[in-house]
């Protein structure tokens, strides 16, 4: 028979509100009250029941995060800012990953895995927006979607000008002077929204510039990894005209390319220049150092916890799109 | 007022035992009632209570993966594997970070956190040998500890052979013809497990082989970052007798080791070989390709998740420490 509050406050002499607020780390609790309740918690190996405390108080203090993969270095320098950056507000974060199963993300936008576990949701997802407009009834749990979605009005969401970011760094590449300029990222399928934006960033610039859309320079990636990127990276460098510069729509794809040029024999910037998307630490060590679009994890992880704690409090908010800042980064692979 | 159980019960016209069974998945409820008793559940925004099902179940399903960094390469590679091996046991597993918070881990140890969300933790701490000694009464959450400390008996315990380890990645670099090597990941203070022993292994082997321990060759670092590589191996080559190797005490060290050695005009492997721990993808595609000691971070998930979920079933098991294969892994970085 596990402890219950009430087990606490009789044993510690102390009432049931005074072990709550003990629990709840109110700090308008004496200090030797608060020694006092936390030797008779220990004593009773006492839980505190989080759901019990969320029925109390309205939360649990929990805040999940939910990415496709945790492993690639974008996302889990976003989990850091979520977590940081949820401190601050007094939550904690734990982080999840649904490994690219879309079954399992449309059964969190859809609720049927609803718990009390969490007060809110930050959510990365790969659901594309068919999909997302198919859901007839989002859960009620605050949910806050991250990345490149476009924006459809139910969830609040936290996103970049993608057209503006990949327009961005190929309009650096024709200014230092490339023209035949490749892109590695695009989908076989149409239904993602971030390679669709980033390839229309693309080609605007180049259109801008009077260059001609050559397809073979485009090349499609299933995932945003380093072996894609080599993959793609050989591929493009074996054909009768070799680009003299690539657009990658991810860093990670950029490593894999730079790999690949270079057992091609070929050199970087000089034969070809290369600048991918999010700046990662491992550009910045990497040689040559590469060039990218720096996307603002740290501000996109307050932003999103700023608008899932406000519609925690007041869930009648009407959702919201929050434009977040891209920064061109030159480095030694574009260097002239 | 949240709806209940026995809300939904009543307004699906069913036992509260089949609302219960649809709530948990099980499949020997027909279709038709599925249907009804999730409509109801809609209707009334009711959310399981994942703590109820724990009293009737004994479980919540869910396993808590706590690491100090997110972002650092081996612990998200780690997350991964934790994840997917914990799925073929039918757990989720959440991630934490405690961001080298000695009081949060201590917290965690204790059990001062002890809540009823998991049915067990993996936990890969930093908190010393001696931390982990002064707690009088461990939780008696069932908790598997990973990584490179001493085995105390009290916890499970996956860790790999940190001297061997170590041992093996200066033998190779002394089998290449190197004699000036030097070590990145030493610890000003002596209370860390994994510093001490990879010191040990890297002075072993070169006793071994008749070579002078030179203490101007062995540089400590605050954090296994590339920044504090970087820094690190700058140090080394500004002194009079530069080394001819460098054992980084991980990849990622070695990664800011690797951009100190290009910037400062010198040549990898041929002016100073460099060798790493860990086996992060990020080191196969770098320029030169990073030799390593490859840690089995699949292995190490497997068998984490085994022991807690072994320890769940059987919380009077005896503790017991696995130690994880390692394997030394050429690439370019110390090629002859």
């Amino acid at each position: 028979m596990p402890a219950t509050l009430r087990d606490v406050a009789e044993r510690a002499q102390v009432s049931m509100r005074t072990v709550s607020n003990v629990v709840s780390g109110y700090t308008h609790v004496s200090e030797k009250m608060r020694k006092r309740v936390l030797e008779v918690i220990d004593e009773l190996d006492y839980r505190p029941n989080p759901v019990a405390r969320s029925l109390r108080t309205g939360r649990t203090g929990l805040l999940a995060l939910v990415v496709p993969e945790i492993d690639v270095p974008y996302f889990s320098a976003l989990a850091r800012d979520v977590i940081n950056a949820a401190a601050a507000f007094g939550y904690r974060v734990m982080v999840d990953q649904t490994g690219h199963d879309h079954d399992q993300e449309r059964e969190l936008l859809t609720g049927a895995d609803r718990t009390m576990l969490f007060d809110g949701i930050l959510f990365s997802p790969l659901v594309t927006k068919a999909e997302l407009l198919e859901m007839s009834s989002p859960t009620r749990m605050p949910i806050v979607l991250l990345g490149e979605h476009e924006f459809d009005g139910r969830y609040d969401h936290v996103a970049i000008d993608n057209v503006r970011a990949a327009h961005d760094a190929v309009a650096h590449l024709i200014a230092s002077g490339r023209t035949r300029i490749a892109a590695i990222g695009a989908q076989p399928l149409e239904e993602y929204a971030t390679p669709q934006q980033r390839t229309a960033g693309y080609e605007s610039a180049l259109s801008e510039a009077g260059i001609d859309i050559d397809p073979r320079l485009a090349k499609p990636a299933a995932h945003y990894s380093r072996a894609d990127g080599y993959r793609a990276a050989a591929e493009l460098l074996a054909q009768s005209r070799r680009p003299d510069a690539i657009f990658c729509f991810s860093d990670l794809l950029a490593m894999g390319a730079m790999r690949a040029i270079f057992d091609a024999g070929l050199s970087i910037p000089e034969d070809v220049a290369i600048i991918g998307v999010d700046d990662i630490e491992e550009g910045r060590y990497s040689r040559p150092s590469l060039s990218t679009v720096s996307l603002d994890t740290a501000f996109i992880a307050e932003q999103a916890i700023a608008r899932v704690t406000a519609r925690i409090d007041e869930p009648e908010l009407p959702p919201r799109e929050v434009v977040a800042p891209h920064a061109l980064v030159v480095r030694e692979s574009t260097a002239h």
